[in-house]
């Protein structure tokens, strides 16, 4: 067994190997800048086209809809703040979810201080959006609705099939963040009818620090880092052509044998859950039983203080998370604990566990095994 | 001597060996999201502080003033946008110079489309602005002058020391985009009286896609990036973690013994400039004469395409750039060279040659020794 279990990898996960092997070169020795058109930039540039190809097969798009980013917030950010200035004349009412990623939620919150109007959509108790609601939200001045493929704080996959359609009916542009179902559940751009999909690379295991927001053809929205001609003068700055690269080959990587991955993983996971709900009374799984992410496991735990109970899996060696990372600045209990239904209480008495491919069955009976003993120890205290 | 010369620096520069070396760890073993409480993340959040440190002492900032970002264009795209969000309700007159680099020009022009007013400011023949003229443009509704420290095209220092302690006289926030300026000529936010500072890790021997804006304490801005609470709830996203320990690392070779390398540099670069005009008749060195960067050659040749003279620099070895890199998407001349009194083609005639840590002697008399023969072998083809 590893020294320490990592059982965050929602949070973020390590370079693998492979990757870091093929960004290696684009550091000292291939460093040129992609727009130069000496030698030295023109490598850096075919590097650039290997890495946008590789993307756009990935999520069934094609390559000329694919501009990298600097991650998963960015991309959020652009998404939303690009298409609501794009279109301000044509209406300024955007839905989103209760449920999405503070990127999603804070751009919306800032527009709704430049004078666009949005709408919350709730969830029900296992953290979906009905798209009923969604349909009937939508209104003549509505021009986007942001909802996202899969939570994750609690790991419930949302219907965004069934919401693109029906934006794509009312000829309003769809939005999914799709940062956490990249190589975890099969993702299609035409699929889902996303106009705007969000992806992050660290996410599985490519470079922090890179993502790309994916812009169905056709589709124009303003650009939110402004300058030079870079990404067809959508989203300006020299390209970061090692972080990019990377992207390439872990998007490759962890969309390939993504079937046997996810089913190993969802089996650990499975018995995970199973493991210590067994020994430990007072536990809950957050999100929905089958439509969730493989790797997550969001659990409540009565009468526990999440932060006290995450110190104490820390010095087992255990690395988890409370909510998201994210959000773990914050003092405030989760607002996706909240918008399913739990009390304050309920929310900061939770944990997330999310494995990866590196989680092995001895990681997981070691958790199993550990867990009963530091909640029973922590609840004694109290 | 190297197979290629490159003397293409200012566009982009290979990550130094040390720099490299530093950023390694963190890709594969130190891996966690900075945000974690656990042990993975608090030593990721160790690295995040070092590199702030370092990042701070090398422009006289304090660490909490320095807010890490993914290049220089997000960082001129949020100082000016993030200002005019925020003093809105204040006024709404930018100045900026004609001279700026395109992330601070398109930022303003997409501010001139939300109903913000911008004055671009004139230079003289050799580039600089007047801070008479700076003074002269400011307003009561004036709320952000972004003028940039050096020149990316040309090399001209600008007296952004005047126009900095004008700005601050009459309560007007000051911008000024660095990217070019750090590890070539002391750069100090006291000295300059910036509020606000823009630099970029791969111009000074870093990565990629990292990058800073220093915010001048108490100075408050509206994030352009939104979600977590990273970066003291300014710019969100899981932070680029090898990327800005590269920058810390880089920044801190880069400024120390700085005017050794610069003298050596700039030295280099004299004899360039003199050995190509004592063999070529009609060469015009573009930007001051004196006040420029160490580094920066760029010349106007008489009858010269200057994408046939990159070319066939390209083709005998030498890397090289006509305007700035990041416009070479772009048909127009230059914007820098057409405000410095340049016609259209003698701005389409022109070339820089920016030079590095790396040159040496040898390739500095190659250029000069290959440069006069390309040259009458493009205007005999005329």
């Amino acid at each position: 067994m590893k020294d320490r279990i990592y059982m965050d990898y929602a949070a973020t996960t390590p370079v693998s190997p492979e990757v870091a092997e093929e960004m290696a070169p684009y550091f000292r020795e291939c460093f040129g800048n992609p727009s130069s058109i000496h030698g030295t930039g023109r490598e850096a540039h075919k590097a650039l086209d290997l890495a946008r190809q590789r993307t756009a097969e990935a999520i069934g798009a094609k390559p000329r809809e694919i501009y990298f980013t600097s991650g998963g917030s960015e991309s959020d950010s652009w998404a939303i703040i690009g298409t609501a200035f794009a279109l301000k004349d044509k209406g300024r009412h955007i839905i989103t979810s209760a449920v999405e990623h503070h990127a999603v939620l804070r751009s919306c919150e800032w527009l709704g201080k430049q004078g666009f109007e949005v709408t919350y959509l709730p969830v029900d108790a296992e953290g979906r959006v009905s798209p009923a609601d969604a349909a009937a939200a939508m209104r003549k001045d509505t021009i986007l609705i942001s909802v996202m493929t899969a939570n994750n704080e609690i790991g419930t996959l949302e219907p965004v099939q069934e919401i693109g359609a029906a934006a794509r009916e009312r000829g309003i542009r769809f939005h999914t963040d799709a940062v956490q179902a990249i190589g975890a559940i099969p993702v299609n751009t035409e699929a889902l009818h996303a106009d705007l999909m969000s992806i992050s690379a660290h996410k599985f295991h490519g470079p922090k620090g890179t993502g790309c927001l994916y812009i169905r053809e056709g589709i124009r929205i303003d650009p939110l880092i402004h300058g030079g001609e870079q990404e067809r003068r959508m989203r300006a700055g020299t390209e970061n052509l090692a972080g990019i690269v990377g992207l390439g080959k872990a998007i490759e990587l962890a969309t390939g044998g993504m079937h046997e991955k996810s089913a190993r993983i969802a089996a650990l996971r499975d018995r995970l859950v199973r493991g210590i709900r067994e020994k430990t009374e007072g536990v809950r799984l957050n999100g929905h039983p089958t439509l969730r992410l493989p790797n997550n496991c969001s659990l409540s735990f009565d009468g526990i203080e999440g932060e006290a109970l995450l110190l104490r899996l820390d010095l087992a060696g255990i690395a988890a998370s409370g909510g998201s990372a994210c959000a773990s600045g914050s003092l405030e209990p989760s607002h996706v604990l909240k918008a399913i239904g739990l009390s304050d209480e309920e929310a900061r008495g939770s944990l997330r566990l999310t494995l990866g491919d590196g989680t092995t069955e001895e990681e997981t009976e070691e958790v199993i095994r550990v867990m009963p003993e530091i909640v029973a120890d922590l609840r004694s205290m109290r």
